[in-house]
């Protein structure tokens, strides 16, 4: 079954990307970023098709298409030994997110945005009780799904003992870790292992991890949203692994020019 | 107009924060979480209804509500003074955010969340072309819209002027700013400026900021989800505010222990 990609920014990157893509659907009166879209599509000899908003609508089933949904081939996942490869071929550290039941495609998508913006090097996930690759999510991602490799397993315990042979080191984000994310040296290999919107860890999971760490919460609430939790962490290894230049704070407030 | 709440963690922070609520409805067959309630709204002398799925399905229009929904008088936003007010007095610094039109519901929500966490003062909105407190904002606020202050404006560019005056410091996230995030002192009276979805900050917006900040992307898109973003700037605030014992990496990998 093909995908379908709804949206101005997932469909440019899936044409920029080089993806696969069957046809792509637009709206009779399209703007200049649509514009953009079809110039691409003419170019890569993708078939532009003209519909009415209405049938837009449907084929979306609701989701914002912006005017523009593309039908590409089905993604493969990766395997997990080719998600290995990809820092040994790209001469990087390891850093992956691995995601122990996320349900909610939005928060999948901008895990994956966020990978790709960190230069991580894949996600694994969970085939049960999980949300995949969908329309929504990979629409979610704003064209990261194109550049991230999505690994999906049916025992994360299991794809953690992998990593863990492979010299990757497990750091879960987990309430009860007894340090804070900002004490682990992400500078080594590191998976960085996230919980569900629901309960978090599982408890084979987190038995797996080398370190579990929290995210310090000052308020009444207890945990943060999944998406954001892996922005928190991910960006603290990239201000470690990119060193000084992002880690000292220098420029001090000017005084205030409100007339 | 009354405002709808739905789901386990939402109703027991609104219900735990004592918020006015009229009434509630309940599954017929209520599990642990949802007894918990029950007996929480008993205690508060809020009436209980038990209903079918079928009927919760049909008042939510499909939004989970995991067995529960609960009418509460609906929340009133707080004038831009009252919000001024709650880091006086708290006797905080204040740690502020602007929200430039965020129009997804699930990001505001996020952002409520991180904001409560790191124990910032409030958030401003924009009143047109933006998503306010509305049920599936709250939802996603996993309780946090309970605790953090609101304040909807007509106009941003003036109220970023009322900050201004009161000794706060804007600080812009915006793809051609010069300097890193992390390069803010956020020990200062800080607001965080936020873009929406689509178009980041708006030109006068932009103009108004005391300093203008990227945050770095390695790969090949070009932005993070709102609220992913909120979260690694409103991290890095706390990071810098708590000193020494969030900000020093001193947890170095074990050996690999895989089996």
């Amino acid at each position: 079954m093909p995908d379908m990609i709804f949206g101005v920014n997932a469909v440019s990157e899936a044409l920029e990307a080089g993806r696969k893509i069957s046809r792509i659907l637009v709206e009779p009166a399209p703007g200049s970023r649509l514009i953009t879209i079809i110039e691409m599509a003419n170019a890569r000899q993708v078939p532009v098709e003209r519909v009415d908003r209405a049938r837009l609508d449907a084929v979306s089933r609701g989701q914002v298409h912006q005017g523009v949904i593309a039908y590409a081939a089905s993604r493969a996942y990766f395997t997990l030994g080719d998600l290995l490869e990809v820092p040994r071929e790209r001469g990087e550290t390891p850093l992956f997110v691995v995601l122990d039941g996320i349900e909610d495609p939005h928060n999948l998508g901008a895990v994956l945005r966020t990978v790709e913006a960190v230069g991580g090097h894949g996600v694994i996930i969970r085939e049960r009780r999980a949300v995949g690759l969908t329309p929504a999510a990979i629409k979610a991602a704003a064209g990261a799904a194109e550049y991230v490799a999505v690994t999906r397993v049916v025992n994360i315990a299991r794809a953690m003992d992998e990593l863990k042979k492979s010299g990757v080191w497990l750091a879960g984000i987990d309430m009860a870790g007894p340090d804070a994310y900002t004490a682990i040296d992400y500078t080594a290999p590191t998976a960085i292992i996230i919980g569900g919107e629901g309960g978090g860890l599982g408890h084979l999971v987190r038995r797996r991890c080398d370190i579990l760490v929290h995210i310090p919460m000052r308020g009444k609430i207890t945990s943060l949203n999944a998406s954001v939790a892996a922005g928190v962490v991910l960006y603290e290894a990239l201000r470690q692994r990119t060193g000084a230049d992002l880690a000292r704070p220098s420029r001090r407030p000017r005084p205030s020019q409100a007339s």
